[in-house]
């Protein structure tokens, strides 16, 4: 099965942006780049290998590609609103990096909170009042868009 | 350059989880399956791709190899507490996917808190007082493991 038809929004994610590069184009988005030669420069990818990303990345919506206002033969590959809402990804996989492959110098870089300078907590999952949520506080249910298989997978697995 | 070697936790942890197929073996480890046969039909993936993809997370020490209490001749995959530290990068996907790829039919499954039975809030990156932080608000920054390369190329983000 192709993991966009899956009943599964973990699969589905991963069918529109699980390519391990698409997910360094859309960090070096966030870093503010926008051309093509930036992006190839900056991240050291191979052109075939990024104008195929690029090109996914824009038919998902996630990156928008329009001509540049300096220069009207090249264009911008700029994040979309459904784009700019992958931040909480990118900072939850920067985070689990930070802590379990910095090598022992520590984060390569830090994410800062623009007003007051302060870093900013890790991103976890959470309850509302902040408290982290583990693996054996959770319970995984259906929810309305699950199939009759889901629900029967998610019903056995609480009856464990 | 390999993924593993950029001064960037997020390329770092790419190069280790970034596979389409392992974050989703972690989805499906998160939901309780341990077996080779559990993870192969639940996910309907062909054997030699779950066979490679265990082998990388076994090396990752995301999931640990053990002899099953069951039955010594077969091997339990369980996450590690480096795997179950993946549960905020698995459920920001998830709520990512729920928002922008949920086909109007809602999410298929929703993530509760055990204690409350409450649906808890989206992962999202958010200052500690909990409101959320979009691209705008943020800075990237430095951190103690950055490189001369990285430092050059952060001040110079900063001066935009």
């Amino acid at each position: 099965m192709m993991f966009e038809e899956m009943n599964c929004s973990v699969a589905r994610a991963l069918a529109e942006v699980g390519e391990r590069w698409s997910l360094l184009i859309v960090r070096e988005a966030i870093m503010g780049s926008r051309r093509f030669d930036e992006f190839h420069t900056r991240l050291g990818i191979a052109r075939n290998i990024l104008t195929d990303r690029l090109t996914s990345l824009v038919a998902a919506g996630v990156l928008a590609k329009t001509p540049s206002i300096e220069n009207l033969r090249i264009y911008d590959y700029v994040l979309t609103e459904k784009g700019r809402d992958l931040l909480g990804v990118v900072a939850a996989l920067m985070h689990w990096g930070d802590r379990w492959l910095d090598k022992e110098a520590g984060p390569p870089m830090v994410l800062l909170d623009r007003k007051s300078a302060q870093a900013l907590p890790r991103v976890t999952l959470a309850k509302k009042s902040g408290q982290p949520v583990g693996l054996d506080d959770l319970v995984i249910a259906a929810g309305p868009g699950a199939t009759e298989r889901t629900r029967n997978r998610l019903s056995r697995l609480q009856q464990r």
